[in-house]
């Protein structure tokens, strides 16, 4: 067997292709390769047609004049999914398709850029998934993930770190932080946890007791 | 006296020219025409000086080995104010200069974008200065800026609306949106009023009794 030889199963993550700004080829072109499953949402799918990609699943409300159907040869074979409920975003609706399907992790991709509304909402809804779905969204400077109440990883020195509490976050300490948190409480809008860095090579320690609080790591 | 002449005074908005993804040229052409006063974040520099861009003022903490004095004489006369204060990011001190300097309105470019921490933290981290300047931060997609208790616009039929709270707001109505809110209650990443439009050609009408909640006028 060829050590090229990739086993595709569904622990590896699903990947979503959004609606917003696209990222390099390369980000998208490491997520495809791992991928057991590519998800692109509604009208997104004509500019990842253009990219050579195959899409297992096209998801979208399709209420602006793009016709699904139309990739049913071209991508043969795909799963069409017509999501018409307008209380919840087309990539809550992906989100769901997951959980149903028992996949347990995901990677998104295009959700951040372009519209202001579509990026805060793709980012900070993330949140109501803590206890389903294991979601990352990524761009060329950003990696954003949800903390459990107690995170540890290892991180090299002086990487940037931002914690972005989505509403407010209590009892939060940080080891191995530049500006360490001790007890702190972070509100959005009022008081973030924006452009921290890694003190030293090793791990990096962040707690807290109550809320929702985003790791963000990004670089420019 | 020519048609042209336009007299520049603290009464039109300064712009800020911040450290994200550019805008496209016309809209920065625009915003530049009428601002008496242009300020540029730190490194931007590098990138608003490509552009022909008369820079008033050039404000940083100029901690990455960026060297602001270069640009003493190119710019002349230009101001340049170095900001160590690491408990704020500079867009904030941009805006507490222009409070200083009694500039009571301002628009902001390239905040967006890039870095998703920065995008997060800028756009949101306008609700502290509700009562001292009036901020909107555009991009080629968003206009966003923070509602007052009361707030009535004339807009045209179908125009793309999204009300973002930054924490928790209580109390909205609205009146002339397609999906009406009656004394609704909106929190971050737990219910937003994204992807809302205008009704029809009139005045849209949007109450709120607590809380910070974001207008994003948004389009594709």
């Amino acid at each position: 067997m060829s050590s090229h030889h990739i086993v595709r199963d569904d622990q590896e993550p699903a990947l979503i292709i959004a609606n917003g700004a696209a990222c390099n080829a390369e980000l998208l072109g490491q997520l495809l390769e791992w991928s057991p499953l590519v998800i692109v949402l509604d009208a997104a799918m004509e500019r990842v047609i253009k990219l050579d990609v195959k899409v297992d699943v096209l998801l979208g409300d399709f209420d602006r004049g793009f016709d699904p159907e139309h990739y049913q040869t071209a991508q043969y074979p795909i799963k069409i999914i017509h999501t018409p409920d307008q209380n919840k975003t087309d990539l809550e609706k992906a989100f769901d398709y997951l959980i149903e399907r028992k996949i347990p992790a995901v990677n998104v991709v295009w959700a951040t850029g372009r519209r202001a509304d579509h990026t805060i909402t793709n980012i900070t809804n993330i949140i109501r998934y803590r206890d389903t779905l294991k979601i990352v969204i990524l761009d060329d400077h950003s990696k954003v993930f949800l903390l459990p109440k107690i995170f540890k990883k290892w991180y090299t020195a002086n990487t940037p770190i931002s914690l972005i509490p989505v509403g407010n976050v209590t009892g939060i300490h940080s080891d191995n932080l530049f500006y360490p948190l001790k007890d702190d409480t972070l509100t959005i809008g009022v008081r973030t946890g924006s452009s921290n860095h890694v003190t030293a090579d090793g791990i990096v320690t962040i707690e807290h007791q109550e809320g929702d609080l985003l790791m963000m790591e990004c670089m420019d």
